[in-house]
Order: C-alpha cells, then structure tokens, then sequence
C-alpha cells in the first residue's frame, strides 16, 4: 500500500486543508516520508454529515449482514499485517513482532465482535405480552431492544498503535453496535493510521455500505478535538489517553448545548498487594514477574503494575532484590514519542522530588530519547503523605512501597483514586487478610487479579477494562471485553405494535433465534 | 404518623438548622401545618457519610435479604396508604383515590425489584473459564458481575408526589442495586415526603440495617441541590423536572473535579402522529381519547400527548370536533403548585403569542390557582417555523397540527428534540407510509406505541422511560421498568480467583442458581 497522506471522509481521499505534518521516527527524531494532510472544521463537518446519512441504513442492518462486515475487515487486516506492523514500528519504536501479533489479535476482536452480533444478544430484546384480561386493568403487549446511538467520534491512542487505535476495539464495538464511526487518528503513528483506516475504508466499499460508516481524521490536536466533541451530529465519543487530554474532552462535551456521552480511558496505577505469606514463599518471583510485566511496551502500558505494596517481613527483601536485578536487565528502549520521553523524564525525576529513593536503573540509554528503566521506593508513610506518589508516570518506572503493618496495608489501599485494576498476590493463609482487602479493592477497581500478571489482556465476555474515576469517565460502561459494546446502545420500547410493524428481533416468530427476555424469565431461541 | 417535620438522617430526626417552611395547599395558597424542616451542607454531609459507611455491608447483603428488605417497604407503604394519599392529596390538589392507586402500584414496584434482585439476573454475571493449553498462550480464568456504584443522590419530583417520589422508582432501583439513598425531598408535598420516608427509615431499622442506607434531606431549593451533588462521596444523581433544573444539576456535577453520572428526566411533548387511513376510519375516537389521556394529572405528566398531528383530510374535522368537545368538558383543577400554575399560563400565553389559535377551552377556573383545560391549533408550516412551539408547556393545553401531506409529517416528525414517546395512529393500510416513519421516531424516542394511550404507565421488564436529550440526560439508561436497576451499577472482573475468595455469585458451583454467561454461551442454573 502506498502512503498517500490523505484524509478518508467517506470514500473519498482527501488532501491537507489546514496544513501538513510529518511522522517522527521516535528513535531518531527524524521525521519520515510522506506529508501527512491536516482536516480542519470543514473536513468533520464533511465526515460527521455523512456518518449522519449513513447511520438509517447501516445501523438497520441485518446481523448477518453486519457481523459478515466485521470479518471482512479481520480479514483484510490479518492481510496487511507485515506491512502494517512495519509501518507501525517505525512510527512508533516498538518491535515489529510484538505490532504484528498486536495485529493478528485485533482482527481477532473483529471476529469476536462479529459473533456478538451474530449472536444478537446483545439487543437485549424483552417480552411482557398483553394481559387483556388483567385487574384492574388490562396491560398492553410492550417489547424492548436495543439500538444504535447514532454516529460515534473515537480518538486513536498512542500507545497500543492497533488495538487502542483505528481498526482497534473502539471502532469494532462501535461499528458491531450499528454506530458509523469517525476516527481521530494519533498523530504519533500516522502511517500505521492510514494502512488500518484505508483497510476499514475498503471493506466499507467491499461490503456495499454507505460510504459514511467509516471516515479518518487527522489534524492539529487541541483544534481538531474540540471540532469533532462539539460537532452536533456526533452521539458519543471515546478517548483512551492522559487524564488531561481526556477530561478536557470530556468537560466540553457535557457544555455542549445537547451533552453527549464521553467515555474516557485515562490513569491507572494498578496497585500490586503481596499478602505475607506469598510474600514468605514467592517474594522473589514475585518481584521478577512484576518487573516484567511492567517493562511491556516500555511501560507504555495502561495495565502496567506501577506500584508493588507489601509489609516489611519475611520475603520482603528477596522480592526487591529480584525486582532490582530485573530492573538492571531492562535496556533502555525507543519511547513512543521525544514528547512522551521528555515527560517520562520529568516525572520519574518528580517522584524522587517528592522523596522516592531510586534503588535500581537499567542500562543508561544510548539514543537521547531511549527511557531508562527505573525503580523507586518509599515507605508506607511518605506514599500516604505524597499524593503525586499514587500517581502514574507513564513509562519504565516502577515504584515499590515498604508497608509496616497490614493496616498500613489497608490504609495505603484506601488512599488510591479509581484504578483500572490491582493485583493481590496471596497464599492460602493469607485468605483472612485478603477477605478484608478485597471490598476496599472492589470499590476502587475495575477488574482484580489474584496471583498472576496478565500480558496481553484478553477480550472476552467476562473482561472488564474500566473504573472508576480517574481510571475512566464512566465506571459503568467497559472498553474492552465483549460488553463494550453497550457504550453505544440505547433501549426502546415498541407498545401494541402490530407484527409486521415491529423490528425482526422482536416479532413473534423469532426468525433470528434470539435469547429473549419473556415475561421477565429468559426464552431459550 | 404525627408528622414532625424533621430530616430524616439515617436513624435520627433533625430539626431544622436553615430555616423551615410549610406546605402550601395548591387549591387555596394557603399554610398546612406543620413546619418543616431545612437543613444545610451540614446535614448533606452527615448523610452521606452515613450512606457511605453503609455502603460495604448494604451492597453485599446476600440477594434473599435485600429483596426481603424491598417487600418489606411495599408492605409498609400499603399499610399507610390511605394516610399518605390523603395528605398527599392535600398537598398536591391531586385526587386522594389516584394517589392511593400510586400508593399501591409503586409498593407493587417495589415487589417487583424484589423479584429482579432474588433473579439475580442484574448482576449480568460471566465465566470465561481458564485455558491452560491454548495457542499462542494460555488464558487465565475470567469472571464478572456488577456491583453497586456507590452512595445515590435522588431529587423527588413534583408531579408524581409517590411513583417519582421519596418511596418511588428511583429509590426501589437504586436501593435494589445495593446502592444507599440521600433523598432530596420536593418542597410541594414535605408531608407526603415524610411519610415515605419514615416508612423507608423504619423498614432499614427493622430490616437490621446499617441506619445510613437511607435519608431524607429538605433545603432551599438551589442551595441544597449544589450541596448533594458537590458532595464528595455522591457517586451517583437521578433528578426528574425541568430542564433548566436537570440541566444546572447536571453540568454541575460534570464540572466536579470527579464527574458522576446525573440521569436526569426532563421535557417531553410525546407528539401522535395519526396516519391518514386511521384518521378517516376513527378521528372522533382519536380525538376524545387523546385528549383524556393528556388530561390526566391535569395534563403535569411526563408522557403527556401533547401534540396532536395529522394530515388534514377525511377525518380531521371529527378528530378536531371530538378534541373541543373533550376539551370543553375537562374542568379546571388544581395544580400541583402555584407556581406551576403561573408557568402554564405564561407558557399557554405564549402558544398564542406565537401564533397558535385557541379552539377550544374547558370551563372557566373558580379558584385562582385551577388549571384550564386548552386546545390550541397550528398549521404545520406554523410547527416547523417556530421551534417554541414543539416545546413542553406542563399543564393542560394540547396542540392540534393540520398537515399538509405526508411528506409535511415526515418533516415535523424530523423536527422534534429527543422524546420520551411517540405514538402512531394507523390502520392495516397506513403500514407503508408508518414504514416510512418509524425509523424517524425511533431515532428521537424512547418508546413508540401504536393504536393506543397509555394510562398509567407500565413498569415492568420491556418498559422504556427514556429518551434522546432534551428527554433525558442520558438515553442509554431508563429510569422506568426493571432496567433502571443498570444506572447504578458498574462491571468488575475476577481473574484467577481461588474459588473461596470469589463473590457467591461467581463460584464454580452456583448456589444461588444464577443463570450466566458462560464461554459466551448462556447457561441455565
């Protein structure tokens, strides 16, 4: 596929409006061929317009139809996947390998969310029959579904440069929703944006929809941003970024004059608790595999185990220890950015700032803008004292907390702000302590993990990617997992609707063999 | 019950710490004993400390006894209904015998959440059971549920003094989430607030639970409102009203340094469309019909049918006709407030100012604060000019729009802000052309009915209370029917439990007879 820089509204490909930029080369910070054009208002005025036209037709498309769309573009992704994980690579300084099963995996949520249309589960249909004959008096026959929001803006991130980007689970749980979706590329990996958009483009064209299903975006940030949130056509949005980035989307979408629903993916600690016993029998483990984990995608990982918590006893020395030696492994890597490196940089020199002794580095980077592997630690007291000690630093670094006590413990949980996920690591007679800390995690996370550390993150049924605040806007919706999908669905009743009238998910006959809701007990299709 | 006219905070009555007012009897304007309470940010903060302290037991009280708890307020809320409805009455100018059917039917809605909350089917559980063996890597055992949000604010509406009240849906669907309630009382019925809720106090103290899962607060209007929903440890606000009113609660608590999720319920003019073959075979009936429906509760409700459209033809002039008639026979009565009162007649006011014609009025009002029963008319190039005139004027006018064509009601039907409803006349031969305009309407509504008025409205498993804003704040939840359970829930994921530290729920061997999500396959307990 040749680069061609353009814009997609629609079909179309589009050329720069409101100036171009170049991609970096994030190792080198040397910019990369070709001009990459830049839309302004006109251009999401364009694509939200036909978003608009097209969202009678493809929201009302049959399930087959739609999940049949939804494997075509798993398809032509799996198809690109060398060149695109090339492309991706030099845009962004991760490995090629790992961008290439990045790829093969998000064309399996593609697939997957193809079988959730399929399935049609997620319509939600429901049932309460007529009661004619009712006292005191009769019910009318009602039926529920649900039905697509409308069109939907997603921002790409930067730091999963498919999964979290154009082709990645936003756009398929949008797309799987029946909501047309106009994408906000990254302008970190703009190439990479350009070969996933012009894929999703083509199996628009390919499957015989309406051109606005899908359009590409690129322009200068703050500008752009603001163009597509206060577009009035636009019903909802995603962002997956900093906390920064994705409040200020989000404050100003809800002073629209119509606000509209923002779900936004944005810190994440994810505290790691070792009880005493694990600590006594896999400290050393424990600190290894943490480290690990926490070095994927250079840190860059909104899942990464930023801070590992545990009470100064038996193990405790053996998990630092191992942690250190990881840590002194860990050679410093390309950042996704000079911009994010520089802030990198600024952070892990604010932690020390703030009282966090540095205990181990990697290798000192070679290329300026390489992050360096970092471990930190602090006493249970200064991380309850320091707030900005909770807080993420996005990248390598790691912070251990040295606990005197199990109340400590407990106290040091309380004190953090919504998390995406936290981690307990215990042994059988550490059930009793882990019964106590459980309710104060559930409360602040999203998901919790006991005894493991997950790379990558499975999308499944039961996968939850949310919570609550600031690790999201909205703990209720997820981002990953099958059920993301309810982010863009709303419900509506059909009352004493004649047969014919009603939509196929709900007629008597149920043609499309649905799980449906029936007198509030669930009918088997 | 003598009424006191205390707050109710937790298991404690306050007096007042801000003042006090007294009821107002609508009909005359004047004073019904006893004072009541107003209380300050003291008070805010007192309950919902206590909320949040209840907040770990309540949530995670075993199904069997939150349902227990939930039939026990129904029980207690029929027990008082004649009491409740009388001063409710007095209060409100509404017929005692309605608000004793409200009495009644929103105790049945409590034994309905009863029954969602022991079907357990709201904690959506999921099982993605582990694969040790899978290719590339193995996966970890999933599992999911949801759980309850947090400490509930809930701000009593006016018009429905016991069914969107203290003791009303909002309070039975937040409570049957497990989430504890602050409940902001309305200023219009302070004694029917404190009767629903010392009913709800007595039945926590007897249910033996933590006194803070609910309290009834009562403030000058905007003070208090600011207090609830700044309040820290607010995680979650439903409001149903005006729109300046939502809309202030709800932007307000967008610009918290955490923003909560607000589900407001605002404005709504639920317009019928009546299809030409229906028309000709039964305007007379249409005509009197809607207009008893839009009658009722002298024309303060939220699916009031308050726009009559149709294109002028066989059967327009015996739906207009039925229309006056009806019109003229509905008398005037007291509403709700005296504010209220004033709000329509400017608001009634302002139909003509914009150039809607009266033909028709009920008998002149006797008493100064009585609603008049009004009939405006329009054309629809009249509708479509001027956008005040396809807004919401609470109280007893309807407005009559003669259409050109069908292609004139297409374009109206495209021109309303989102709905609460819509409802569709139409004969067998009126199919093709309701085609055409049911797609319209579901992109604006929240529920569609056809052939039909409904009085009083459903709650059960398929009923839809929601809307596309202005209806709402949030058309992806509903705030009537057994789903309204959802606005206060959010997912949370258990990897890689030992099965003893896993929610009851969750466990391998389903004790409480749960259906689940199994592999993406539903299974049947």
């Amino acid at each position: 596929m040749t680069l061609t820089g353009e814009l997609l509204i629609g079909a179309a490909r589009v050329p720069a409006t409101a100036g171009t930029m170049t991609a970096l080369n994030p190792a080198t910070n040397e910019p990369i061929e070709p001009e990459f054009a830049f839309g302004g208002a006109a251009e999401v005025d364009c694509a939200l317009r036909l978003a608009d036209e097209a969202f009678d037709s493809y929201s009302h498309t049959d399930l087959a139809e739609r999940a049949a769309f939804l494997d075509l573009i798993a398809e032509k992704l799996e198809a690109v996947k060398e060149e695109l994980a090339a492309r991706t690579s030099l845009e962004t300084g991760l490995p090629a390998a790992q961008l290439e099963s990045e790829a093969v995996r998000t064309a399996g949520v593609f697939r997957k969310f193809a079988t959730v249309v399929r399935q049609g589960r997620f319509l939600q249909t429901a049932i309460d029959p007529a009661q004619p004959d009712r006292r005191p008096g009769p019910r009318m026959d009602h039926r529920m579904q649900k039905v697509a929001l409308g069109p939907v803006v997603i921002f790409g991130a930067s730091n999963f440069p498919i999964s979290y980007s154009v082709a990645g689970g936003d756009t398929a749980s949008a797309l799987a929703a029946g909501c047309p979706v106009v994408l906000k590329a990254h302008n970190a990996h703009p190439g990479a944006s350009e070969i996933q958009g012009r894929v999703i483009q083509q199996a628009v064209a390919e499957a015989g929809l309406h051109e606005g299903v899908f359009s590409l975006i690129r322009g200068a940030d703050n500008e752009i941003g603001e163009a597509l949130v206060d577009h009035p056509l636009v019903r909802a949005v995603t962002f997956t970024g900093s906390e920064g980035g994705g409040m200020a989307l989000y404050r100003r979408a809800q002073q629209r004059p119509d606000p509209i629903p923002v779900f936004t993916e944005m810190t994440s600690v994810n505290p790691t608790f070792v009880l005493p016993a694990a600590l006594a029998a896999r400290g050393a483990e424990i600190g290894g595999g943490l480290v690990q984990r926490a070095m994927y995608n250079v840190g860059q990982a909104c899942l990464k185990p930023a801070i590992l918590l545990a009470v100064d006893g038996p193990g405790f020395q053996e998990m630092r220890d191992a942690a250190r030696a990881e840590v002194e492994k860990v050679a410093a890597r390309t950042m996704l950015t000079p911009g994010i490196h520089d802030a990198y940089t600024r952070n892990a020199q604010r932690m020390q700032e703030r009282g966090a002794t540095r205990i181990a580095a990697g290798p000192a980077p070679i290329r300026a803008w390489d992050g360096q592997s970092l471990l930190y630690e602090v006493t249970g007291e200064q991380l309850l004292a320091e707030p900005t000690l909770r807080e993420e630093v996005f990248g390598p670094a790691i912070l251990l907390v040295r606990l005197t006590g199990l109340e400590q413990l407990h106290e040091a949980a309380r004190a953090f702000r919504g998390q995406l996920s936290a981690t307990v690591h215990a042994e059988e007679s550490d059930h009793a302590a882990a019964e106590w800390l459980l309710p104060i995690l559930e409360r602040r996370t999203g998901r919790i993990v006991i005894n493991a550390f997950s790379i990558p993150q499975e999308v499944t049924y039961a996968s939850v990617h949310t919570g609550p605040f600031p690790a999201t806007s909205d703990s209720r919706f997820t981002s990953v997992g099958m059920s993301a999908i309810e982010r863009f669905l709303r419900p509506v009743a059909y009352q004493n609707f004649p047969d014919e009238l009603l939509p196929e998910s709900l007629r008597e006959a149920n043609l499309l063999h649905l799980w449906r809701l029936v007198d509030g007990e669930l009918s088997r299709p």
